[in-house]
């Protein structure tokens, strides 16, 4: 086993990187696993991806995403159902187990955080075993709490699991990601429960720097530059019993100013970091 | 009783008001209380404020803000100490028993939460005996965990009783402010943990608004503005038992430069409209 083989790079580290690029990169640099997102995969093509990622002999981690379950309009609700089981086709068709899911924020004029959160359960109960027929696992992805209004009413990994116990663990577990969990006192001990539940699906790494840029979704740090303990959450994972992918999803637009190349050079550095 | 009994205007929600215009706008208003900050108070001076704010009648509910105890070089440490020693002064001359703690961030370079946490418990243990000789209570905040690695360590209500029951509650107590909590589907229970203890020593609104500014410290929304439903947690507060000042403090770049008098009577249309 290389010192990478747990390693995956999600796409949107180096999106400046196209997917033959970003593919082309991973065989020089010894990288057999990537993240992938539904929109640049939809504008190459899924079909396309797919055999580009087969014949380069990768594998995909996870797809990112689906979800956006919040809305109350009937319209608007089957309108994301429909989405969502294109996502997990999808998946299915790069041949990745994991679909991550962002659950939604609070519609317009709203006030209901509850309410938006049994929404998406609604949604999962749906979904749950059309992915299983697919051969794909929902991983919910708690947000950080920033983004509760606008993005995702799940905030914690305790609200994650305790949408996922809804369902079996082959068809909905969690994403744990650094960036949105790393000052929760409570995360470690959920992390605990999600391990003894199989419901660890996928396992981000990403960094906490300040200031946070307006709007605060493209200001996500390098692993090593800011805040967080890497290996101590790492730590934490794999006490839990994972042993799967670990995946650097990183938004930034310092990073994504810079050659694409040269930031997964940086990326595979400081994640070999982490075991020295 | 009138419908602003429990009001107060914090400061800094109109800090474009010198003290005179504040202490004026607040008898035409028939606002009865004001929370203060340190700064703007030791331009004008303390002893003159309080003079300034008895002569008019009013009463300081809370003065903002002491804390910042998470540094570990000794000096560092001693001078945070003198200086909220300082700050509990402060608030006796002001009249007003409650002083509000902002408990610091993590250290430069530091990724220890729970180290940065006990040195809390630590200066806590020095401070709180010297606020209860100048009939000062000392209000642990949790910041919202947006500003965990920068500002505040403390990011919830279960962390912030955590620590100010390790004292007597007429020591060291919690502030509940909405913009911090809103999001966390624990904070009604931890709301319950606190005023049964006695230990709810203010309670703050301010709405959460998005897009988040660069920064994210000023962008709280005016009542009524956001997504957060203040009845609902004005209710979980006096169900709790608390009775006393309901705080509006808002920091707010488009607040700031409108005219102070104008968005003071905003403020107030704002908190009649809760009770209605």
């Amino acid at each position: 086993m290389t010192d990478l083989a747990r390693f995956s790079i999600n796409q949107m580290t180096v999106k400046q990187l196209s997917l033959p690029e970003l593919v082309s990169a991973c065989g020089e640099f010894g990288i057999g696993q990537v993240g992938l997102w539904r929109e640049p995969v939809q504008s190459y093509g899924v079909e396309a991806t797919a055999e580009l990622i087969r014949d380069a002999g990768l594998t995909v981690t996870t797809l990112c995403r689906g979800g956006f379950f919040t809305a109350i309009a009937p319209e608007a609700r089957a309108s994301a159902l429909a989405d969502n089981r294109r996502a997990i086709e999808e998946a299915a068709t790069l041949g990745t187990d994991t679909l991550v899911l962002v659950s939604g924020g609070l519609p317009t004029g709203s006030k209901d955080l509850n309410g938006a959160r049994e929404r998406i359960a609604d949604a999962l109960t749906e979904l749950a075993p059309y992915a299983e027929q697919h051969g794909v696992r929902l991983a919910v992805e708690p947000l950080h709490p920033m983004y509760a209004s606008d993005r995702c009413v799940v905030s914690t990994l305790a609200q994650a699991l305790d949408l996922a116990e809804r369902f079996p663990a082959h068809q909905v577990g969690v994403a744990v990601d650094t960036y949105h969990i790393w000052w929760d006192d409570q995360a470690p001990a959920q992390i605990a429960r999600a391990g003894a539940g199989g419901r660890i699906h996928t396992f981000q790494l990403a960094d906490w720097v300040t200031p946070l840029p307006e709007g605060v979704l493209n200001g996500r740090g390098q692993i090593g530059d800011g805040a967080i303990d890497m290996r101590e959450w790492r730590g934490h994972v794999e006490a839990a019993g994972y042993t799967g992918p670990i995946e650097v999803e990183l938004f930034n637009d310092a990073l994504w100013a810079r050659d694409g190349r040269e930031v997964l050079a940086e990326t595979v550095e400081r994640f070999r970091a982490l075991r020295r």
